[in-house]
């Protein structure tokens, strides 16, 4: 069942379709996707949808099916499947209809993978119990940092270390503004072509001011390290109001402005930071970097695409692996 | 049971003592250690022995135990143990007594973990179709890249990636001697210091001429790639003949010079190579750095420590951990 059929939804179509072959050697069969739901429509099939169709129709009538739907529970209710990928938007203010279908999903039993951070950001521990409630998985790794592996490195090969803090850049819209600015741009030219390259939206509130970093810091923070924090106890400011000039004075320091999400057991901030040239976290361009610091293997950093339709797939289905394998107990 | 008990071997116990707490909560107990064997003696109790008494003695005695053995393989079939810890000093010619023990080991059915590089590099398919035929598990996270995730990463994270190839620099002592070049030091001068500060051997072949390298690229060829090769197979240039005047040439066309390893489904190569300035693999000092291109992620970049007690250490641990959650059947 996959709720939500934008960018990232048909890119899951697309890698579910184009690792076939290597999910059929895995699991002898692809998982089959019995229901898809966009904003409005939404189309079934117990024996299993064609995906290949499902994208091309959506592609030319901006629709997955014919069939109009009010209430996405009732769509719930109305499908026999075992695992949700909720791609719905993001909504940081309500938690939208995703919060809604995760928390119908875990009450049913069913497994959740998630790339909404909306949920997330505000109500992690009510989803987290509920989920080990009701013995369901629950997997949200392209929530934070798309295709970089993050929370599941945390959780899973890091699992035995003491993390003391994360600090990184989870935004590539703002860090592909402030790289436009080291060169010389000031911020309002360098928005407009972010906008017009598509990296950032229309009404880019939720990248510059901040907010998207902050959600995904209030993930890391209780996912990685236990916390029990939600998006209004973070510590916000954006890189709205940065000059020219404040990137000139920087510069003149062999500095760099970044805006830095901070997570540790006291610490959740987000802030633009001066970053010395050349250290990894002065990283220029659209990708996504994550510095851990662990007790025992000490620093280690990442860095990698932190959106795409493909690439946050990816994260998809790195966790539709691991659940899968759980179920089919492979190693 | 732990095998080897030089600065790696001593790192475990640490790790283990250290982790007390972590590995009671999530197993009801510390597993037992119940051998330890040094190059000579060796100790056991079939209660557990006390590693911290151990650590203790072999740092005042240079033995771990009072008890003088001939035949490693004699003390294995004497323990009741499953699991073998393997940390015997790495030899790349004949694999040495790790490559003995290890094979023993899966003969009798018990599960492994290693960080010698030896026994991987010389005959990886012949012990991982061993380790199969005898239903036991095998991890060997820290014989590349020490700290640094890479072969779990891939294994686990990226498993449905096509990982398309491997780019990274899995030696410090290279990398510490090159970062001094840059800084106008003599090839000589930079090992020198190298060895003063204890990160190149006295015979510092097997880090500058690329053997060590080139062992990593043979477990990542082989573990990621699913090739079947081995050490012979790897085109290999150590650094030894790289001039003060060459570091300077690249310089001014601002670039520098690392030793960096090469893995994909035909690569399989060891050389320095001209690195733009700024571009992660010119990291300096003696972190390790890969560059996984994967199909559907994108480029994911990741570094760490490459070496180190403790760090080696916790990348035993995480395959410690593994190992145990498979067993116990965690999530």
């Amino acid at each position: 069942m996959i709720s939500g059929f934008g960018t990232v939804g048909q890119g899951v179509a697309e890698v579910l379709l184009r690792r076939k072959e290597f999910l059929t050697g895995r699991y002898g069969a692809v998982p089959k996707v019995v229901c898809v739901m966009d904003s409005k429509t939404v189309t079934k099939d117990p024996e299993g949808l064609d995906l290949a169709q499902i994208v091309k129709r959506k592609q030319e009538t901006r629709s997955v099916g014919e069939e109009r739907y009010t209430d996405s529970l009732e769509v719930l209710d109305s499908v026999d499947y075992d695992l949700l990928i909720e791609v719905t938007p993001t909504d940081i203010k309500t938690g939208g209809v995703g919060l809604k279908n995760i928390t119908h999903a875990f009450e049913c039993g069913k497994d959740v993978i998630t790339v909404n951070k909306g949920p997330l950001a505000l109500e992690f521990s009510r989803l987290i119990g509920l989920a080990r409630e009701n013995g369901c998985k629950f997997r949200f790794e392209g929530t934070v940092g798309g295709a970089m592996p993050i929370i599941n490195l945390c959780h899973e090969n890091l699992v035995g270390e003491n993390i003391r803090s994360i600090r990184g850049i989870f935004n590539g819209t703002c860090n592909y503004i402030l790289s436009k600015m080291d060169k010389g741009q000031p911020y309002e030219q360098a928005l407009k072509e972010a906008q017009q390259l598509g990296y950032a939206e229309t009404d880019p509130t939720n990248d510059v001011e901040g907010y998207d970093t902050a959600a995904k810091c209030v993930i890391l923070a209780n996912s990685v390290f236990h916390r029990d924090v939600s998006f209004k106890d973070v510590k916000i400011t954006g890189i709205s109001q940065i000059t020219a000039d404040a990137v000139a004075q920087a510069a003149s320091h062999n500095m760099v402005i970044r805006l830095i999400g901070e997570v540790s057991d006291t610490k959740l901030e987000v802030s633009p930071r001066l970053i010395p040239a050349g250290h990894p976290l002065g990283i220029s361009g659209t990708l996504n970097i994550a510095q851990i610091d662990a007790d025992l293997a000490g620093p280690i950093t990442i860095n990698g695409r932190g959106a795409g339709k493909i690439e946050t797939a990816s994260a998809i289905l790195s966790d539709l692996i691991a659940i899968l394998d759980e179920r089919h107990g492979h190693a």
